[in-house]
């Protein structure tokens, strides 16, 4: 099977499980104003997205699997595990100024926009979007209360595990966002905020949860795992920083890596080749076009953008070289191949 | 047994749970800056407190069982529940602008004056404690994760409804916070307001848990608990209203419900003695102190702090009466009577 025939076999039915869950809890609300505020939840978690989370907790369920549990219950947690995306998502806006979110508002800007004629409280979207997060994260963990689940206790474990280092990435990214007296000795953040803040969450714990819930969960395997995809889900996040900033094609292009001040790879890569002033720069909270243009100009000069394509490959080959190693059936790691091979291009 | 005792016999070991949930935590930290953080975190959730949440678990809990669960069990759950406060407190202090929590810097008045020099970001303080608030819940869901728990299903749907519903309160406290408009159509929301955000997490879940955690869980003793506390519940946020603007002696008392612009029980009781400058004043985002003056003294010439006594009392009594229903073993449930009577006073 191919990475693509896999998504369009699921991708529907994850959906319909995010619509049911989200559901649920719509209908235990208990006032107008509140049913509308969750509508607005479930519409910003059934975004367009690839839904890349969920699907990798399914493949690591089949790769592993006889196929003892029911169909549905691997759906559950895969939309739950889609809903916490969405839970990151609401909050890391707010930290982060976002403004938009899969091509609509983030969700404080909407809820803002929503109610700012309502209370006079500037920042009545933040204060909603805080919760509406919070919420999003209790109706998963209720969703997975009822399940039957083979060592629920681990999956359980891994299941908050991958949130706290998820938070750890966040607050490591938060203290280098706008930092002042950045210098070569803060080499090696940013393998530690992409593993962290993206790798865990995005490759290595939906694969983790597929095991769990195959009933094949050894400490062993899990360790296999993390050798296989972590050095993917870091040049998956150093692709994304290129894309992000430089390719004019992708239609993700936009200067807000560098308007938030952010510690990506490519600053890192350059940390040697610019100037004090390239940092006194990316550490003004306010940036005029002329700065942004300017570091971006630092930036290629540096060689940044060329040295992060050859990290990027340098990562899938490790990655590539210990999926040998891992016991998921051949045509389940084939796909898991072709995902790595699709970031490194 | 009296409160007092009870309260006595286990406010330590709850302490050195919370302690040990914490410390679990942070050992797997793995830089410097994140262990400090951490510690900020462990050392607020210890703040003094009454402790009340995780002492209704263990009442609960020895109220209805035989004794079959480990001590070391329940207390973990106690803790956690003490825990999840924390995390209520930390997002709410920053939706409330608060500056203080248990006599000392709320935790992103705290993490802002930390940090602020480091990055520039003037809302650093905000943005770690959003954070820090989600990782101390995933702290609790961990530690949950591995305990034998007798209905564990029931238990962690009944754990997710608490903080839905607390959640759902929060939003209709956000809504009603510096509302325009305020009129008689709006008499009713504060009962809804206390409820959620304050009468199910403190009083009722706790209960619950405890109940759970007995073995001897039914739905129909679950509803005996609600009509028993959840009245008791309401009156105890009456009476904060009340002791936190007027009680010049409790130590407490400040005018932040007023200058947040806070729908309270007082509020809600003058709507109709009141003319609409009083809604105009208290809608302001900013306030002088001439306004805040002028707003207790209309709360104080409408009567509606007599009014507010009075529905205490009402409702105590109806928590009174409802407690002799319930199944809880004599000694334990005369425990909960003193604690009603100390909020009816």
């Amino acid at each position: 099977m191919f990475l693509k025939s896999f998504q369009e076999k699921f991708k529907d039915k994850i959906d319909q499980k995010i619509q049911k869950i989200m559901d649920d809890g719509i209908n235990e609300a208990y006032f107008e104003e509140l049913k509308e505020i969750l509508e607005y939840l479930k519409s910003f978690v059934l975004r367009p997205g690839k839904r890349i989370r969920p699907l990798l907790v399914i493949l690591g369920y089949y790769g592993y699997s006889d196929k003892n549990l029911e169909e549905d219950v691997i759906l559950t947690v895969a939309a739950g595990i889609e809903i916490m995306h969405a839970f990151l998502l609401i909050h890391d806006d707010i930290m982060d100024r976002a403004l938009e979110r899969r091509g609509a508002p983030a969700m404080h800007i909407l809820l803002q926009k929503r109610f700012e004629n309502l209370v006079n409280n500037d920042r009545i979207g933040e204060d909603l979007a805080i919760v509406l997060g919070d919420i999003a994260m209790f109706y998963v963990i209720k969703s997975l209360a009822s399940l039957d689940i083979p060592d629920k206790n681990i999956f359980m474990k891994r299941f908050s595990d991958c949130y706290i280092k998820t938070a750890y990435g966040q607050i490591l990214d938060s203290l280098y966002t706008l930092r002042n007296n950045i210098s070569e000795k803060d080499v090696g953040i940013f393998e530690q905020i992409a593993k962290y803040k993206t790798a865990y969450y995005t490759f290595f714990y939906p694969l983790v949860i597929g095991l769990i819930l195959s009933g094949k969960y050894t400490e062993e395997e899990e360790k296999k795992l993390e050798k296989a995809i972590i050095p993917a889900g870091i040049a998956f996040q150093i692709r994304d920083d290129i894309i992000s900033s430089f390719d004019e094609n992708s239609g993700k292009s936009s200067d807000t890596d560098f308007l938030e001040g952010k510690f990506t790879s490519l600053i890192e890569l350059a940390i040697k080749k610019v100037d004090r002033s390239f940092f006194e720069i990316l550490s003004k909270p306010q940036k005029s076009y002329e700065d942004v243009t300017l570091l971006k100009e630092k930036i290629i000069y540096s060689g940044a953008i060329q040295k992060a394509k050859e990290v990027i490959s340098y990562l899938c080959g490790v990655s590539l070289e210990n999926l040998k190693y891992i016991n998921m059936k051949h045509e389940y790691r084939e796909i898991l191949e072709e995902l790595v091979s699709a970031i490194q291009r």
